[in-house]
């Protein structure tokens, strides 16, 4: 069974806020029906240790605790306060909070920044007095937060228990539904819960980060609407992924969820797809259906990882099995194909009609001694081939089906599959029909450790993310770290300018600077007279010429008749020289034409499109993605945060859905990934050696089989726009 | 609340035999670990009402009931015999049965067809004895029969209830998943299960037929591995569907499952796309996932159908309203629009920073007094804009996470939500975090008839199956039925010639049976001789034309260098004609060579692929997709059984994902939708007309706006293969 590995190298400044020997109560009550009271019992019931400081002006005693008229007049000194009181209250509170030396506060008000400019204006009145006092915030618009290892429970849930899965969620029924869940789970328990509500201060990375330290964290899993500092979080994600597993789910998937989610909370919420692509690369496990969210995290909390992607499966009913491998193939996982060895060891063991082809099929063989599973557990994790074993039927209902009689095999056959899986790396995980009615043997295993899964599609998803996460640890024990470019003096003096100017790169400059980076672009001449076209003409051989208009002024060439395709000798160059003048005159009487840029037609490959936008949340993200009507219609493309190492810039390539088109369709030869991979390294780490540049859009570049040129790609179009001037 | 309609033509022939008077059990024993003792518990302990006549040469009395040497020397006339035992006993077996009047057996032993040839000659040998006695088989290789409503429980499974939910699986191992699953939700329950095993005699459609029939069953629910006579089924199933709701899970979506899948049973698998589309073109709910079988029949069979999809959400918690408009909207169903009355209705209702666009959040209104909901749902069931609503949150843990007090003003909210349901067309689904828990107010709904989910993921595939239905049942109630094309001499002889030449049409005649029948073919001539061309040259006046060679020896025309594109002009064509019969000698000396079509190039528009073809399994179906990249790469394509209804038609080109090429991308117009759909239609017609069409492509036929033509698409290529001689 695998366990944690690595240790962060910064101690999180929340362990005193989130593990604090004594805690304030404002607003504490005895009225059932209040916030101020269910806190006090939750850390009443929950036996907390520390000293707890209700605040109450009306009474002596909550609960049997002394109370306190104000935190003024409290003695001793928590680290913590929770406010169970109305918003305006909290600048104030915050204010004594501050002089009373308490570290941080937990604000349940609502009536902040998600409610509109008054609410927003509150916020930053109480936070310009948090930051002066040195207060940090959890919330405000919170649910609280639980600390079940150190018996804090400030949300009063009842039948939590302690455990490895550590909670983040903006949504507080999110909370309470996993909550739940795990009380039917029945094995399940949590570490820390915390709600960041509007992250006024604390965010997503700093609750990220502390679970990643948390001793009592196996697994971070979050909740989330959205994020407020996207770059910071990923950088601590690659921290902690490294360390632990932390599962992420996103809201917001489709357009009417982005509504929906938008209207409920403040933040910005960028692409689903691109964030989703930002956490992967990051090591982030994200799932993609909310009741998957427990499910998976307990399966990363127990079992950590798959050292690969290739399941063996055995069954007890080859129905079940089959819908196994669907779900297996569709979720991006292989089925391990069993060795000659592993597969006579396993007929030896099994019945005649059996099927020792993966999945694996005992056919009746453990109908009169379930722990026969065992064995062929045994067998198939022996076989090199072999990263993840499910074991897909019936086990725990043998006696229950068959006869009472196998009760002891039954559970020999558990005990069993505990110590293969406590002395294997390779992941043991069950789906069991008999799951939802918890029989001996599901539950031993359960209590070892082992998750029971009454869902194929809920065991296969842990599978998924077991195996993406051992591969995922694996790119990165081999990461090549490349250095940014430095920027070129050229360079530089032209993104100056430009801003200067208040306008973007014309194409040539853009050309010009990717080919100052080694980048390759196309020959090109820079005309301004028509008599230089005699000289092109000659030059080029009767090679078809594309040419386009250089304006700053016209960005869409083509709308404004500026672009003219497959000239031919001196006389259709002139023309169309002298009708893209023409036309782009008609287009803006105002454009200060440069000239015209005339290049071979490119030959015809397959259409590909990189892109870079500096995202108001995650900072720079590259795009990388089919052309034409794949981009456009399909939306297929990749993201990546900036910097880009080669495993992400392969990943990206390998990520697009239409692989069949890179690999070359209707006998077409395959394009030069290879190609692409170093063009995308390239384009990552100019982007970087320029922050002047806020995007840049290469669309399309024409990809090529090997050995079609030098370097197997033409980039026919670049953008670059400049920073404006602030 | 929706009730069942309509009623079946004729009576199944499986009554009798499903619901016997008297069983008789060969090989009953009693010893617990044979399937002959669990039978007789089965019966005994579920309290069959009917005659039982074990069968045993060696006991007397057999749990107390007096057993029988043989099925010759019992007494009576069971209607039903179910075999215990071996294979090879089977033949002799039915044989006594057959006179002894039994009109059905249910065999259990495998090692039958499934495991090869010698099985499968025992299969027929017993086959040819049931049909000589009129015997009906079940099975062989079943895991038997329940009848619940009669008290016949031949599994012996403990704690399944009598409900509506009728099982055809043909996995054992699935029917035990979903019976334990029943009894972990405790209200659902199960009216038969038949397990067709082999379908040696009866399947999928004859045990369909009889659940339509059966007035105990309202949703029909199946595991399907394969059909033997899909097209049959296809039949029954609409018939049925126009009834009650039938769900199926088909099995083997993936390359992986369609391995592991025939390696466990006998049967045909067609594609998985194909055989989806199929079943939704007959009104069956297809579900993708297995653990979505038990809720999708659940909310099926307790609500029927919506009216339509638009979905109006209640929730007294933001995220989870966001998980459900992002499930809502990736289902295919819409977020409804409510009226300014219904949402200032709501308004009144509510406190000041609840949301009443739909999701509608009641943000703590209902904190204090959980019936609003039921409120809330009243006014937005009110709204003509709405078909179902759908209440997402903590009901049933008000009085649990607030205040004991708040159970009273549940239970009324409950109470409340059980009688608009009832009075309403408008399905209410519910889905509560508190549902695994299983509190009062959850308990309330769910005995009245009312599904409680505790994944939101279930809920929206329940909601989507109520709207798909609904729709399916009105675009039922339309239907315009079409005539099929009366077969033309002309055509009937061509394709006879063909036939008796063991060849396929030639492109010009396929074209030439298409323009029969009033499809538009373009303008082509066929050119036998080269001074032909002179006088196509001058009609054409310089037009673009394409030249194809015409050979029956020649099916890849252009891997042969049998076709010249974009000729203009009377010598070009004069040396495409020589060039094309040189190369077409150099591929195939032999190749017998007709000539080459002349026709003027196609526009440029939008590819689409038309076939059809005649399935193993489910006859004749006709295939509608984009064409080029699209079919290859994405197979982004649609299927229908034919003959087709215009809603097939229409819907086929509605169901294509990349609609956005349909509609028109980067500026370009749409495509004329309603010429394709009519020229599906057309073809529909055509080769319904003409049985000796084994195969039909059109490929690719151009696609244009309104107002481009006549017919607004070109069919550039045609196929017509000809049904071999046997």
């Amino acid at each position: 069974m695998n366990t944690l590995e690595g240790h962060l190298p910064v101690r999180s400044p929340l362990h005193d806020i989130l593990a604090p020997s004594g805690i304030a109560v404002v607003g504490a009550s005895a009225d059932p029906t209040k916030r101020g009271y269910k806190a006090m019992v939750g850390l009443i019931n929950g036996g907390y240790q520390g000293h707890i400081y209700p605040i109450n002006p009306k009474a002596d005693h909550i609960l049997g605790v002394q109370a306190w008229p104000s935190l003024t007049e409290m003695p001793g000194r928590p680290e913590l306060a929770l406010l169970c009181t109305p918003a305006a209250s909290v600048p104030a509170l915050i204010a004594e909070c501050g002089r009373r030396g308490v570290k941080g506060a937990v604000i349940l008000a609502s009536g902040f920044g998600e409610t509109g400019e008054e609410g927003a204006a509150l916020e930053a009145q109480m936070m310009e007095i948090a930051r002066a006092h040195g207060v940090r915030i959890i919330g405000p618009n919170t649910s609280g937060m639980f600390n079940l290892h150190h018996q804090i429970n400030l949300l009063a849930l009842d039948n939590v228990k302690p455990g490895d899965i550590g909670i983040v969620s903006q949504s507080g029924n999110m909370l309470l539904s996993l909550a739940l869940e795990a009380q039917h789970n029945g094995q399940v328990g949590f570490s820390t819960y915390v709600g960041p509500g509007n992250q006024s201060d604390i965010g997503f990375n700093d609750y990220l980060r502390y679970l990643g330290e948390d001793e009592h964290t196996r697994v971070a899993t979050l909740y989330v609407e959205g994020f407020r500092d996207g770059q910071q979080f990923l950088k601590v994600a690659r921290d902690v992924t490294a360390m632990k597993p932390v599962v992420v789910y996103k809201s917001g998937a489709t357009e009417q969820g982005q509504k929906a989610a938008s209207s409920h909370t403040g933040a910005l919420a960028g692409s689903y797809q691109m964030t989703v692509d930002l956490l992967r690369q990051a090591g982030v496990s994200v799932v993609q259906y909310s009741d998957e969210i427990l499910p998976v995290a307990e399966g990363l909390g127990r079992l950590q990882k798959a050292p690969g992607k290739r399941v063996a499966v055995i069954s007890d009913g080859g129905g079940q099995a089959t819908i196994a491998a669907d779900r297996l193939s569709e979720a991006g996982l292989t089925l391990a194909e069993l060795s000659d060895a592993t597969r006579s060891a396993l007929r030896e063991v099994l019945l005649p009609q059996a099927s020792t082809l993966n999945p694996v099929d005992v056919a009746g063989s453990s109908d009169a001694n379930p722990s026969l599973l065992a064995s062929c557990i045994e067998l198939v994790m022996a076989d090199e081939g072999v990263d993840s074993v499910f074991l897909v039927g019936m086990l725990g209902g043998y006696s229950l089906r068959f006869a009472e009689s196998l009760m002891g095999d039954e559970m020999r056959g558990a005990e069993r599959m505990v110590e293969l899986a406590q002395a294997s790396e390779k992941p043991l995980v069950i789906y069991s029909l008999y799951a939802p009615i918890k029989p001996p043997a599901l539950r031993r295993l359960h209590e070892a450790g082992l998750p029971v899964y009454s869902s194929i599609e809920h065991a296969v998803r842990v599978l998924a993310a077991l195996g993406e996460r051992g591969e995922y640890l694996a790119s990165q024990q081999v990461q090549e770290t490349i250095a940014p470019a430095a920027p070129a003096e050229t360079g530089k003096a032209m993104l100056k300018a430009a801003k200067a100017e208040g306008r973007d790169l014309l194409e040539f400059e853009a050309k010009g600077l990717l080919a100052e980076h080694g980048i390759a672009v196309p020959e090109e001449w820079l005309v301004r007279r028509e008599d230089e076209l005699a000289e092109i003409a000659q030059c080029t051989q009767g090679k078809p010429l594309a040419m386009k208009v250089v304006s700053k002024d016209i960005l869409h060439k083509s709308d404004a008749g500026g672009v003219k395709l497959n000239l031919v000798g001196e006389a259709p160059l002139r023309d169309a020289f002298q009708a893209i003048q023409s036309n782009a005159q008609a287009y803006d009487p105002n454009a200060q034409i440069e000239g015209v840029l005339v290049t071979p037609m490119a030959e015809k490959g397959v259409e590909v499109i990189i892109g870079m936008l500096r995202d108001p949340i995650f900072g720079p993200v590259l795009m990388f993605g089919l052309g034409g009507i794949f981009v456009e219609v399909l939306e297929d493309v990749a993201f990546r945060s900036l910097p880009l190492t080669l495993h992400d810039a392969q990943s990206m390539v390998d990520q697009l859905k239409a692989q069949k088109v890179l690999a070359g369709v209707r006998g077409a030869a395959g394009v030069d990934k290879q190609a692409l991979v170093s063009l995308l390294m390239q384009v990552s780490q100019l982007v970087e050696a320029y922050p002047e540049i806020s995007e840049l859009d290469l669309n399309p570049v024409i990809a090529y089989p090997k050995g079609h040129s030098a370097a197997n790609y033409a980039i026919v179009d670049a953008r670059i726009i400049v920073e404006r001037q602030s």
